[in-house]
């Protein structure tokens, strides 16, 4: 008790500006079964969402880290929850609420296919074909941003672009109904661009403009990125 | 010169019955893009195929192991090929050849779709969503076994299946015209079953007939199955 006081006195509330504020990180992609071998994924590796689940956990926030499937290790000091669905992670997101800012990292399937098949699908002989029937999944950024009771005071939502990044940022931001958007931009190339690697080129879309940050790894994107979240929770009170 | 002799003495052929073989090893999922972040994968890990191929090379053989996306480390003595695809998993097996052996343990996707979206297949807030049509991948298994020159001697296909195990295994040493196939049941539960896990339960269905085995770790598998693989050869006088 005492020793806690003593360590609360010098970490104090300068090093840890998120003190007493639950944060919910989405991070990693998700996985929608065609059938119980196959799914669709993406190529969402993690990084990103995984080193701002730590970043906001060093300035003293309790983070709830929900994960699609990655081979990211779970971050020191966060609690993480392993979903595999962008349903199973709506569900999780709404589980971890109330939350003072959500962060929604995670690269969630638009679409699931519509009735799973509950045996392997198999080639038949005759060349035909399955067709993937698709239906939209639920949309998280869109439901948390548009709560009516018990919105986090600050949502805050990722677009992986490959073309117009700013512009689909842009509208994005107003369709989401989110306080900013952190676009980047993916590239088109057969690499995939930045999806898996370290670095990334990141544009913070707010109600308020646009910061284009230089090139930077995503350790720094993620420290830097905490940091602005920090300053806007002690200038907004929230 | 003397040193590999003297060497070459003491391993002797009854450690190294393989030597001077070149075997192919297919391991792992293929990835199947739908646009330049999405696509379609299955849950093999390429933990029995990557197993198979180091048993094979413990044994003497030269072995190229074709590997699709896995996290599995390359199996050391082992040559191992990156692809992402079917149709480049292919193109790598066929630049490969000749060899007098080719195991294919991966799960390549039977299908891949129709036309890859060159950009980010986006919601356009109509609530429409896209249908994937999908088109027969090249069956590697098949090219394989009814090539007409250089053919590998033995041709050894897997099986994952969720039902009917060794009906649908007979069926495809049939349809493909391979030597054995290596059938597993993997289950129809949520968690994939025997996929990604450490165990499999396996029958070696070939024209003479069935051996069912034991329930055995992958690493297990791999060593009964590279044996029995090197009696085939000896057998044979492949």
């Amino acid at each position: 008790e005492i020793l806690g006081r003593i360590l609360a006195f010098y970490e104090g509330e300068a090093n840890r500006p998120l003190d007493g504020r639950h944060v919910i990180v989405t991070s990693g992609p998700t996985h929608e079964p065609i059938d119980p071998v196959r799914y669709i994924a993406n190529r969402s590796s993690g990084k990103q969402g995984h080193a701002l689940a730590a970043a906001l956990a060093r300035l003293g926030a309790r983070v709830t880290l929900v994960s699609g499937p990655v081979t990211e290790p779970d971050p020191t000091g966060v609690q993480t929850i392993h979903v595999e669905t962008a349903r199973d992670m709506a569900q999780a997101v709404e589980d971890a609420l109330p939350a003072s800012v959500a962060v929604c990292a995670a690269a969630v399937a638009d679409w699931r296919v519509d009735g799973e098949a509950g045996q392997k699908i198999k080639k038949d002989g005759s060349g035909a074909v399955p067709t993937l029937s698709l239906v939209e999944n639920p949309d998280i950024l869109a439901s948390l941003s548009r709560r009516n009771q018990g919105r986090p005071a600050l949502v805050i939502g990722f677009a992986a672009e490959t073309e117009k990044v700013v512009d689909h940022a842009r509208a994005k931001l107003a369709r989401k109904g989110c306080d900013w958007i952190v676009a980047n931009d993916v590239g088109s190339g057969p690499d995939g661009g930045v999806m898996g690697s370290t670095d990334n080129t990141v544009h913070i879309v707010t109600g308020e403009g646009i910061e284009s940050w230089p090139k930077l790894s995503k350790i720094e994107v993620a420290a830097r990125l905490a940091a602005r979240i920090a300053l806007t929770v002690k200038e907004r009170n929230i």
